[in-house]
């Protein structure tokens, strides 16, 4: 033990009186024990969501009914809500678009990428170490456009690519180490090679600054539930570069994406802009409890969201350092900053799980991922470094013989 | 003007007063003087919804968070409002699975029919008068497995199902004119010609009886936003019958489909039964929304829904006959009753948009598709003999020139 309890927890009480963000945790449904390390998986509950989803069903849905299609702008809230979302990850409005899951618009995106390929490019470069989703559909739109996949990882991306890719498929995040790729390079590669790229922002949107714009992604995909705080299971989003939207080629073309929907045409003539990745109605209660949920951003820069990552993980790794017995546990997330996300992965080679359980049993919320890996997820919103310091303290515990 | 408006009255509080289920539309969100015949677009607000996605909201997601992936049954509940579902539309438990759009679903559904489908057969057969986005969604599953699609009346799928055909996607109830196509005879002819059968059910499911296991067809989608009540874009179904499922191979193979999800396994096992129709993390708010909507059915016979429907249509065409000047108005719905849908579509010649503008205005809700058809949907669980003779009553004034 390196460092005294005493002192981290003092330090823990002063880091918290210091940060900026601080007051962010009052927009949050979080009570004051709760030690909830786990939004990267579930964001916690914001505070505008309840009334505003009541007054969805209550006043839009039951008073107004159908004509709230227009009149409540629900027609329009893929395109308005995926605006909101493309501000936190440096897409300017128009080009991002909320609805269906990941899984559906990794399909959109991977198939489309593949269609604005040159010729003899058949070849979809997926990271090895992928959330298994990406990779399944991956297959999926290989087999269906009749490419093969080449499994590599992440790293090696820039030097894989070449003259047969058409695209790769690559995690900004790695979900189980919590390992941040380099966006800015891969992109850069991939492009070199003549090939597209697809970037999966599940694990890195709202955790860290994201620049789909000026780093020259092609298209990007990402989930709202974890660092956006979305609601389970709430809408995912797809991002196609601006001028590669006229050249777009859904393999979903669902009647939300036509030019002219409610003409009822037999002829499918796409829409321009990012409603083009639209597929069919959109789930409204779920798209827009997001949308109350993204109003906690209003002001909020990534960079000071991503500073306070960075202190809240280093913090918590100092603390596990102090605190847990030498070897009882593992990181497997980058010391280095610029390789490390919002999330801190302890391997914990005895009985993981079991531990995973216990911390839960007290208070302290993270999760445990097969076969070995303890993850606690620093959403920097409404995580204080006192949690940190507490689940490092109920950790050692946990864990000691 | 064949009857007497003030017998009409008369007669529809007649009949109110006798309907058995006239006590269903308290458990609606509906005023006294609203006349809604919008059910066929979307659903009335069942009275269960807000307290249930607030207890969702503040209780499950709130207080327990990640937690309710399995204490509160999120992570199944995509089979369990599957199989309410599954109830409604004559399929025995552990066929149906609720998420995802319409669009999606149909993709799913055509693009596995195709991969059943024996050698030489290539051809998807659509209805020519199909709602777009399944015209729209077959076209992309046609391109994408070397298929070509072939457009045809759903009267004519029986007659054009040949050699060639791998599928037919038929509208059980056609969205514009309300006509409802005969289920098991086309379903029969199409596995005659050795081929698969995928219907939509969005206009007929929660409106009159449909028997999908008792008629023997191979693959079902729907939407659960117009007599189920499931809310604005709430998740669609699909329906995969047992035999089949063990061959059921989905292009859109996510995660939440594996047969162990969470061993994050590289390698893609499909899960038994209705869950390999899944795809990514439901829309949990959505899809309980749907689940407590769906309470309403509680103990409701669709052989009395049924009755009901044809009912009140046949009354509203009695009305309309009454008070509309003659030649103002056209039905193009069948007027026998094995033909019709639940829905009454009017040809109205003269400026029918702006009709139905003045029909909301004076709180007749109905609808207006292109070019020129007036649709009144008539929901059995709350609409009211009243609410058809009021409808009459205010079209013939807004006809009136």
């Amino acid at each position: 033990m390196s460092e005294d309890g005493h002192d981290l927890a003092r330090e823990a009480t002063a880091l918290d009186g210091a940060d900026a963000l601080a007051p962010l945790r009052a927009a949050f449904v979080l009570g004051d024990d709760t030690v909830y390390l786990d939004g990267n998986s579930l964001g916690a509950l914001p505070r505008t969501v309840a009334a505003r989803l009541a007054g969805v069903v209550e006043q839009e849905w039951g008073r107004l009914g159908i004509r709230s299609w227009t009149e409540s702008g629900w027609w329009t809230a893929p395109e308005r809500v995926g605006d909101r979302i493309g501000h936190l990850v440096g897409a300017a409005p128009g080009q991002v678009v909320a609805g269906d899951s990941t899984s559906v618009n990794v399909f959109k995106a991977v198939v489309a990428a593949v269609r604005l390929a040159g010729p003899g490019r058949d070849e979809i470069l997926v990271d090895a170490q992928t959330f298994p989703t990406d990779g399944y559909i991956a297959a999926s739109a290989a087999r269906l456009t009749g490419c093969r996949i080449r499994a590599v990882a992440a790293g090696e991306v820039p030097r894989a690519a070449g003259e047969r890719t058409a695209v790769a498929l690559v995690n900004h995040v790695d979900y189980r180490t919590g390992r941040l790729h380099d966006l800015p390079g891969i992109t850069a590669a991939v492009h070199a090679a003549g090939a597209r790229v697809v970037w999966d922002l599940c694990h890195s949107a709202g955790a860290l600054p994201v620049e789909l714009d000026a780093d020259g992604v092609d298209f990007a995909v990402g989930c709202t539930y974890k660092y956006l705080n979305g609601g389970p299971g709430s809408p995912a989003y797809l991002y196609v570069r601006r001028e590669l939207q006229p050249r777009f080629d859904s393999p979903l073309p669902g009647w939300n994406s036509h030019a002219d929907p409610f003409a009822m045409s037999p002829d499918y003539t796409p829409a321009q802009g990012s409603a083009r990745g639209r597929v069919g109605t959109p789930a409204i209660l779920s798209l827009l409890a997001l949308e109350a949920a993204l109003e906690v951003w209003d002001g909020v820069h990534l960079a000071a969201v991503r500073a306070k990552s960075l202190a809240l993980t280093d913090f918590f790794l100092r603390c596990v350092e102090a605190y847990v017995p030498q070897g009882a546990v593992e990181s497997v997330t980058p010391a280095v900053h610029g390789e490390r996300g919002s999330q801190v992965s302890l391997r914990c080679p005895s009985g993981a799980g079991a531990v995973m359980e216990e911390l839960v049993r007290r208070g302290v919320v993270g999760d445990f991922r097969q076969p070995d890996v303890l993850r606690f997820g620093f959403a920097p919103l409404y995580t204080r470094f006192a949690d940190a310091e507490s689940a490092a303290r109920v950790l050692a515990e946990a864990v000691a013989p």
